[in-house]
């Protein structure tokens, strides 16, 4: 009886200890927009020191629990992470007609860029992150939001694309962008075909960017998300979840992070 | 001076511990073909265990001194490596015009596959491998050497092509092959054109073949080998080394070698 107890306090202990994500949903704006991020790190990771920073855009669901998730993983990783809001108010919705449209709202226009930094900005001024190693992820449409901020030229070290949508860079991007890139795609992807692929690609190579292409086999769009294949039981074509193809692209996101956050540790 | 003799003891000692490859020159056959390979393997690592088995397939100049460096290096990761004679004699050369008539004598002959089967055959012979964690890799030439030993069906659990010729799979090859590909390109490879990516890729999606695909900017052919850049001093175009990409490709080679021999240890 009393081993039991203890066997007990000490996995409640243990349970304690392993309880130190910490969570934030944070108020922030751009322009005349209210926008309602989530924030999240392990301070017993993560110490009085300051972390890499890295940023979350959101599919075009919004800030949805998949997307917290992610934050929540990235915590857990030893980062200070957070989600951006690119609707206002924290807006999500599982509804693909509202999602078309509030994602079309911003795709392409000022805002997305500006809703982008906003994002950059508020993670700083946390006082959490170190300035010098920050980095951008995005799944879906927050894959472009990633490399539209990447092509303002604020100094991320990495940007990791998670079946994006995928937007040419411009001459001028080409300038400006510091970011190695990771794009990471669904062989099988409808929603990002060939020709973008093309075009895209051919982007990078004329804009000489830093990036690797990864694409993986019998996957389709959002292959990072288990709510994926309730979404196209609901209709939604051309999207569907493939953990193992997940588990290997947040991998092959951790060793790109060892890559650009400890450049003196990339051994042969 | 007493204690720069201890020091200096104890760095020889410490140099005695850590040389711990062994390395044999392995005389085998493939019909009437002597064949000279290379074997490494680290002792202290593997111990009195099976490690897994990789196969090391090599550029058209045969198993030179970079192809046995590669295997020495996957020796000291801890896996029995051995680099395959695709030529017989343990022939070797540094002049493009005898490589191309060596790699053509077997190049789509069935000795090609005759020899990499003779080579991973002499693997399992040497007694020291799990012969259910095999792997095959290969380097240019030798990448299509790794494909075609995959596409015979041996039980391989991974086969990696770096900057390999693509060979695309016919449908029988697809049913037969076990392995999963990791292919590691060079995005402005001009001896690997677009035209034979997408055949191959083609192959790959109709085969329903596990692969991932990886494309790195800025890096052409045989961007693994520091002897790149002299061959293409001496006229051969579209090589042509690349560290950093190099770098890269080792460490995927790597976290791929982590899923394909231990899947338990994928985690998320």
């Amino acid at each position: 009886m009393k081993s039991l107890c203890l066997a007990l306090f000490g996995a409640a202990l243990l349970t304690q200890v392993q309880a130190t994500v910490v969570t934030k949903t944070i108020s922030y704006r751009q322009g005349d927009t209210e926008l309602r991020g989530y924030l999240a790190y392990d301070d017993s990771l993560t110490g009085d020191k300051k972390a890499p920073g890295v940023l979350v855009f959101p599919e075009w669901w919004g800030v949805s629990d998949f997307v917290k998730g992610r934050t929540e993983a990235l915590a857990k990783l030893g980062y200070v992470a957070f989600a951006a809001d690119m609707y206002g108010d924290g807006q999500t919705t599982t509804d693909p007609k509202k999602a078309k449209e509030l994602a079309g709202a911003v795709a392409g226009k000022p805002s997305m860029g500006e809703r982008a930094q906003a994002a950059y900005d508020q993670l700083i001024k946390t006082g959490l992150v170190d300035e010098s190693k920050m980095a951008a992820i995005g799944f879906c449409f927050g894959g472009a939001c990633s490399q539209i901020l990447a092509y303002s030229g604020v100094p991320l070290k990495g940007m990791v694309s998670f079946h994006g949508a995928l937007v040419p860079a411009s001459v001028e991007a080409a300038k400006k962008n510091q970011a190695k890139f990771l794009i990471l795609q669904g062989a099988l992807d409808p929603l990002v075909p060939e020709a973008a692929r093309t075009a895209f690609l051919k982007s990078m190579d004329d804009g000489k960017f830093d990036y690797q292409f990864l694409s993986y086999s019998g996957a389709i769009h959002a292959f990072m998300n288990p709510d994926a294949d309730k979404a196209r039981a609901n209709g939604l074509e051309g999207v569907g979840y493939n953990p193992e193809v997940a588990a290997r692209a947040w991998a092959q996101m951790q060793l790109f992070f060892k890559e650009i956050f400890n450049p003196s540790s990339q051994g042969t």
